[in-house]
């Protein structure tokens, strides 16, 4: 299996987080999502402790919400001690509402409207990661308008490629995020920023990619940005106390995949990080990382009822399920890798090969081609595996189906965290 | 302009059905969508029109839902004589919201469930596309269990290929929709639902792909289908009386689009199944059309108000909007083309080459790459031409922003016919 979240028991069942998926999917009804709580609380425990171990506790995990939002796991990652990394006004909203400790949510995003912004100072997020100059000034007049500071980072783009797809790859100069670092542009933000009373400058960001699976991008990134701190401090004299290096912490979709165990992360970078500071006179700032897929990802499932399989003599086999791209966007978007298996039959061998399909309108609905499977028909339940991340969170209503209903699990209890929509739910904004 | 519906006005403001596109901006805030009811209207009557003319009225145009579902556009399709294409319980349940009639829907879908035929089936839906023999079996009981007929079409892959994208195209035998014609599949299934008293065999229908700028696809489909139906009278004495062709009729996203004018598609069409039908002695069938996108797509755009212009020296120059790919996912799913500019500058000459990007956290977040636009800064409004189809459909809440308004516009008119999502809406089913 690719996670441990997921195992097989006595009766060659699929489990996630211990508990039997076949009595899940009888419970809830299909499709649905299942995620294993105490993985994501692992997952948090292994980031949380490596910046414990490497930086005596002078940083902080932040969880990256565009993988997964909704209120319950809002509160999962305040238990956990972690921070919150947002992107939008509804993320805010969502971590008001599931009393999040503001002053631990981090406000990303390259085009925050003035209403977002409003709503973060008026919320008192604890940073607010600045784009642009245009964002900037628009930050001053609102911290003027509402007699406010605000705590801010700007977004670097340090210029490290970490080798990774077209759609996932933003730390290069050709990005719509940040400052280049390179061209000058962002000493010249930090410069511009001095002159605003009500903006204090406290850090920098950057991220370089997503589904990263070496360590050395990140050490290229931190050495990156520990150069421009230096510089910020000889040229303009500003000392920046917090550097942020983002996410983009790989993780094991299938077997093709090879994800550096989350902890060791942290101890190169540190180490590079350390050694600098301590070339140029400069202390070791806090240390921020915004995991979000290699949270939640793994530790997720989805869960579909077989309804046809349609076999085309010497082309392929078709196994349609009742759910498809408006659940799990992810192949359609970028022909993503998934491990598939029948969690009725999940102790039988994989022995027939088949492409799994949607049950939307559309020839492109898929979720995978191709893939070993189990021999199936009919009613047969299939598990996506390490869906977690960016499926609910990207999910539509294309052709008018209901969004999922999501289950998290723990101490192998289940308990429902996101409900089914309904047809009424769906016509809801219609007049 | 690439479609009717948009013009210039004395202010150079973009007119979307004659109604200043800056003034809809204002009154309803974006981003939204504006759709121009009268050429939603007009282009249902070219349809309908075209029918009538070459098949005496023996047919009907019946609107693909999927392309874009809410209330309103049920009711303006219903004014307008057409029939309704759903593809899902939920657009099943708009059109029974809407007071659509009922005998004119038209349930489509290569994986239908339980509870969706048993609404279909309670709801009196006119016709029921049957894809697969598990559903027909399905049908058939659920038939039984509630004491009702159904009247049904068998899909029908032709092996016509269409020559479009590889996403999108539908009739040849690697598909999940459908029964083979030239395997024999087909023929069999009609064999197989002889013995069903309770399911009535009208017709056939096929579907070979989308944004088709030819005509003899489809002839080539209907000469298939209208051979397939000699060979079930003669093979098994079943005459069929309805034959629908589907969609996929072409329209104009750019100007290197040539779509063929939707009034030319059925002449040709019907010379061919009138001239056959003479020769194999079959009466003429009904003519079904399932045109979607041709209807309502030209007849829409998006506004959208400029946050940041972020040009990067020798690469390229992003304009961020305050909407991206959660309102208009195609570009990041197909790579779709769409005319851009700016609304209130449109008199003016498009003098700069942008990428126009979403205000999502993700790289791929772009509406167009590399595509000329007026001079705009922040606070322009841009509009993003012809997104009445598969916009608003595919939307979804990613990084939690709300999904936009919808505004009808009709003799100059607006009304809004989706309400914006509020904060509320989006975290109404989490607990």
């Amino acid at each position: 299996m690719i996670s441990n979240s997921f195992d097989i028991n006595s009766k060659g069942h699929l489990t996630v987080g211990g508990v039997d998926s076949v009595d899940l999917a009888n419970k809830y009804g299909t499709p649905m999502y299942v995620v294993d709580e105490d993985a994501v609380r692992t997952n948090c425990a292994l980031f949380r402790e490596s910046i414990k171990e490497h930086y005596e506790g002078n940083g902080l995990c932040v969880y990256a919400s565009k993988a997964f939002c909704c209120k319950e796991i809002c509160r999962v990652i305040a238990e956990e001690n972690c921070g919150l990394d947002v992107v939008s006004g509804g993320e805010i909203y969502t971590a008001l509402k599931a009393g999040f400790p503001m002053e631990n949510v981090f406000f990303h995003g390259n085009n925050k409207t003035y209403d977002e912004i409003k709503l973060a100072l008026e919320s008192n997020v604890g940073r607010i990661i600045v784009d642009n100059l245009t964002e900037l000034k628009l930050l001053n007049a609102l911290c003027e308008e509402l007699k406010r500071e605000a705590n801010i980072y700007f977004r670097v783009k340090p210029g490290v490629d970490a080798h990774t797809h077209d759609f996932i790859r933003t730390g290069q100069i050709d990005s719509k995020f940040g400052f280049a670092y390179e061209t000058g542009e962002a000493l010249d933000a930090i410069r511009e920023s001095m002159q605003y009373e009500r903006i204090n400058l406290i850090g920098l960001h950057c991220h370089i990619g997503s589904q990263i699976f070496d360590i050395e991008p990140f050490v290229t990134a931190a050495n990156i940005m520990i150069d421009f701190m230096k510089e910020a401090k000889d040229k303009l004299g500003v000392t920046l106390s917090e550097l942020d290096l983002g996410g983009g912490f790989g993780i094991k979709y299938t077997d093709s995949d090879t994800p550096v165990p989350y902890e060791s992360f942290m101890g190169p970078v540190a180490s590079k990080v350390k050694a600098l500071c301590k070339e140029y006179g400069l202390s070791v700032p806090k240390i921020i990382i915004e995991p979000g897929r290699s949270i939640i990802a793994p530790a997720g499932a989805t869960l579909y009822t077989v309804g046809n399989v349609k076999t085309i003599p010497d082309v392929r086999t078709y196994v349609s399920i009742d759910g498809g791209m408006g659940d799990n966007p992810r192949y359609i978007l970028y022909g993503s890798k998934y491990e598939i298996l029948c969690a009725n039959k999940a102790s039988e061998p994989k022995d027939t090969t088949v492409t799994l399909a949607g049950k939307c309108c559309e020839s492109g609905d898929l979720i995978q081609e191709n893939a070993p499977l189990q021999k199936v028909e009919a009613g047969d339940i299939v598990a996506v595996l390490a869906t977690g991340a960016y499926n609910y969170s990207m999910a539509s209503n294309y052709n008018r189906i209901p969004r999922l209903p999501v289950v998290f699990v723990r101490n192998k209890q289940d308990r429902l965290v996101i409900r089914r929509e309904t047809y009424e739910d769906i016509i809801s904004c219609d007049l």
